[in-house]
């Protein structure tokens, strides 16, 4: 029987319900604070960032914010071990502080903030008996909401989804708990997780933090605006085509899409039917600094994956000798997907930066890295997975507007001069499939002859065309895509950002190419980054060159 | 346009013709040895083993006896490298005895003898000059007809691909090249590949050397049978469902068929459509010493097959340290697929042996293991994948008889009361792969969840409920393909024979059951084997412990 409109949206009213009784009164933000904020927040440019609102709101402690803002995830680990700080301390300055960023930028979804202090109270009881201490000892860690804790909801913002609770722990939850992490919240996405822009009928709509006016990002879109905030020092998102690595360049922040299979990704909500995997997704953190990416990236492979998800690679981390003169390739952008002005401009200087430090850069002809192709093999591929759109017609819920801009974009895409996989409207489902990956993987016997011929450490790219763009406006993200089609690791580094003096140049796109509308007064101040990759399997190497590159560039 | 029987025949005719002409008239099997026989041999129990063709034959030197009997993979290498034996020594030696058991057993189907002679000639001035070596310097490798060599033809047995020269070598192929190996023949397989035994209408029945009346196993059944004739020192198959370790069972071999994508799999001939890879095969070696598999899987891993093989997993070969002690599963059997007596004995055989040398041995309850569904499953997979039918029709070729077996097989099956993927004829096949990939799934992490349970360093198992049986009556590869689905690395090791005083009690089968019919006097001297397999990506745990328990029952 469908449900009504009325049935759909009293579900979400009860949910709205259960998740405000969640937030104590005393971490409510204060009139003084709504007052400072032009409101509806999505329609005007609110920098809530630079506005230190959990500094005026006086929620959270000289300490708490400390905190919150003071440490590194490995500097945080070491306090934590060593007792300067208790588990406890530190998990409620980070619940204070996301609480207040989910009543701003509404990134959370379901927060446990009881459960985590209970489990803080423990694990700084274990450390006062002086048990043996698990490396992410007392850490708090944020979840994209497709993660899955027992006992609690993972909609992923389907309202045919509420009601259902897990009945058990994602693989990497039983993980993280393992190695004596603290769960306390997890984080919006988009309705079914295929667009950047994490809005859904349960949740709303994800704000960024640096700008209420501009995307956070998807579909990691409530990690992007919750790390950004430092509501969380690391979260971990998952990422078909770009949805760790958006949120980060859309929010300044470091995004590591491993290659798939190395961290665990068992036991995902799932928009479409499982059993689908022949485009796998990668679970990654998100942080505010690369040490801690690459330091859980050590940890999370050191705990042996396949210990708790079968479909996991049993591969060790491999520690690398350092290198510090690196072979960088410099993919050249695609006729098809131009880049705008901030975007050009710091990959430009970030490329003058490398090569003034002696690194060797090696141009990649956009036509020899087919992007644009990988784009397309990539959304064959999407379309051959089933969808969750019989999820939202079950529920009787619409459509967000992103979505229905994205479909647009596929048509274009299905229009333009770009060679496709050859199949045509007799063949079955299967043989479809057959002929995409048929394509995809000529795309990486390509890829495979590009470094074998230029021996390259990693290549350096832009992420997207654009800085974080107007909600719903993200174009095809083919510059994060490309590394989901060739399964290849890729960390995003976040280094300057919009300027409206510098990048006011004229920015015309042709008919045929696909770009966000460039608003230069929306961009200015927006975070740009650059994308690091490196071949299949070497997360290690694409870390370590992710450092030199980092380390170059802020230096 | 469809072929006539006369088209199909003709073209195998001049076919024929062609590969006599490469058999060197000074290599052909004198009168006197095929008196011998008794013919056909396919009817009668010809031991060519036994009978010590080569030595009788007088068409190889003492020398050449020596080098192709007295040798392991490594003091043969180690022999080649000092130049105690040179490279045309050592190829002239196994092309006459390749070329030996080809008359006899049907084995070969590609032979490169002159090519093979000219690049050992080759390396030999290479060794002179002083060159650096690779780490298979001279060896003569065997492969299996699906490794495609440029400019020479990979018919996999199929009419309708002969003409067809292959235009690039598979990447493998590239690899012990480049490692200095030397390529000499390719081996026969049966029609589709999908059978055990290796018979087509252009190369014919490969014959067992042990006993001409049995199988030689398939699909590498031209392997299995060359290498058990020491007509190759090592063999390269490649195994979706058993077929290196089935000739490793029928003909007395190690057998060893890795995880998926560590050895590379790129440029097979194919007998269905490509793009189908939602259920890997992964090539893997076959040789009369297993520390020659292990050497071999080393220098493979060792020379990064992803620079040679895009799908190829970038993974170093691990070193371990020794382990002197295990925990072994022992593998309950089936009640669906009971064992022969053969291999029910000296399974036994293997286990108290293990007991008596102080390993702990751990039996896993055939309810646990789940091996009939994973045969169900399988089969599911393989019914999703296009089958190479299409290929048959198009050249009016007939089908062989085991193809026709196996699809009775196949039919019983699907009427077992076996937990079966949930499926019906209302679902797309692509609705049916994510129910089958589901199943697969769960399999999967039932047995992830055994491994930790136990925490076993490997299972043994039989490879098969039978010794090699006669011609065309292999069972469902129950025992083998079980690691396909699991995606477990997997090896068989050589461990007594057949016989009749010892096996001779009453076996009967169920009607639900399945087994080859048990033929007392064809399993006499037949080889007995058991299997060792290990979890996901360890395939150096599956050689290390192969090593101990090898040891073990050879002590």
């Amino acid at each position: 029987m469908a449900s009504t409109e009325e049935d759909w949206k009293a579900k979400v009213a009860r949910k709205q319900a259960s998740l405000q009784a969640k937030v104590p009164k005393e971490w409510r933000l204060p009139e003084s604070i709504t007052s400072l904020l032009k409101l509806p927040l999505a329609e005007h440019p609110n920098r809530l960032i630079d506005l230190d609102i959990p500094r005026r709101s006086g929620l959270l402690s000289e300490r708490e914010l400390q905190i919150t803002e003071k440490y590194t995830v490995r500097s945080l680990l070491i306090a934590l071990r060593s007792g300067e700080i208790s588990a406890v301390e530190v998990t409620t300055a980070f619940c204070k502080r996301a609480c207040v960023a989910g009543q701003l930028t509404n990134c959370l979804t379901e927060t446990y903030y009881d459960e985590a202090l209970s489990r803080a109270r423990e694990l700084d009881l274990a450390r006062e008996r002086g048990d043996a201490l698990g490396p992410l000892h007392g850490l708090p860690i944020s979840l994209k909401d497709s993660f899955q804790i027992a006992g609690s909801e993972a909609t992923i913002g389907y309202v045919s989804y509420l009601d259902r609770k897990s009945e058990e722990n994602s693989a990497l939850v039983d993980l993280l708990l393992q190695q004596g992490a603290i769960l306390y919240v997890k984080t919006n996405v988009p309705q079914t997780m295929m667009t950047a822009d994490s809005e859904n009928n349960i949740f709303g709509r994800t704000l960024n933090p640096h700008n209420t006016l501009l995307t956070a990002g998807g579909s990691t879109g409530g990690e992007g605006a919750l790390v950004a905030f430092r509501g969380s020092i690391l979260g971990v998102g998952t990422d078909v085509a770009g949805s760790i690595r958006i949120p980060a360049l859309c929010d300044g922040l470091y995004g590591f899409k491993p290659t798939t299979s190395r961290v665990p990704y068992g036991g995902q909500a799932r928009a479409g039917d499982a059993g689908n995997s022949f485009f796998l997704a990668a679970a990654g953190p998100l942080a505010n600094d690369l040490e801690g990416i690459a330091d859980w990236m050590e940890v999370v492979i050191g705990a042996r994956p396949a210990r708790f998800d079968a479909a996991a690679l049993d591969v060790p981390w491999r520690q690398l000798q350092p290198k510090q003169q690196l072979r960088i390739g410099v993919l050249e952008p695609d006729p098809f997907f131009p880049l705008q002005p901030p975007v050009q401009r710091t990959l430009h200087e970030a490329v003058a930066r490398l090569q003034s430090q002696g690194h060797t850069l090696v141009t990649l002809r956009a036509d020899k890295t087919r992007i644009a192709e990988a784009t397309v093999v990539s959304w064959a591929m999407f379309g051959l997975m089933s969808d969750g759109f019989a999820r939202l017609r079950a529920s009787g819920e619409p459509f967000i507007q992103s979505l229905q801009a994205g479909g647009a974009l596929a048509s274009k895409l299905a229009q333009q001069a770009i060679p496709r996989p050859q199949y045509d409207s007799s063949m079955t489902d299967l043989q479809r499939l057959a002929a995409v990956t048929v394509h995809r993987d000529a795309l990486k016997e390509s890829w495979r002859k590009l470094w074998n011929l230029h021996n390259l450490d990693v290549v350096i790219a832009p992420a997207a065309q654009c800085t974080a763009p107007l909600h719903d406006t993200f174009s095809l993200p083919a510059y994060t895509v490309l590394l989901n089609c060739l399964d290849y690791p890729a960390c995003v580094i976040p280094f300057g950002q919009g300027s409206r003096d510098k990048d006011g140049q004229p920015f015309v796109v042709k008919p045929e190419q696909f770009c966000p509308e460039y608003d230069v007064d929306a961009a200015d101040g927006a975070p740009c980054v650059i994308q690091v990759f490196a071949n299949r399997m070497q997360d290690e190497e694409c870390l370590r060159a992710a450092k030199v590159i980092d380390a170059c560039l802020k230096g």
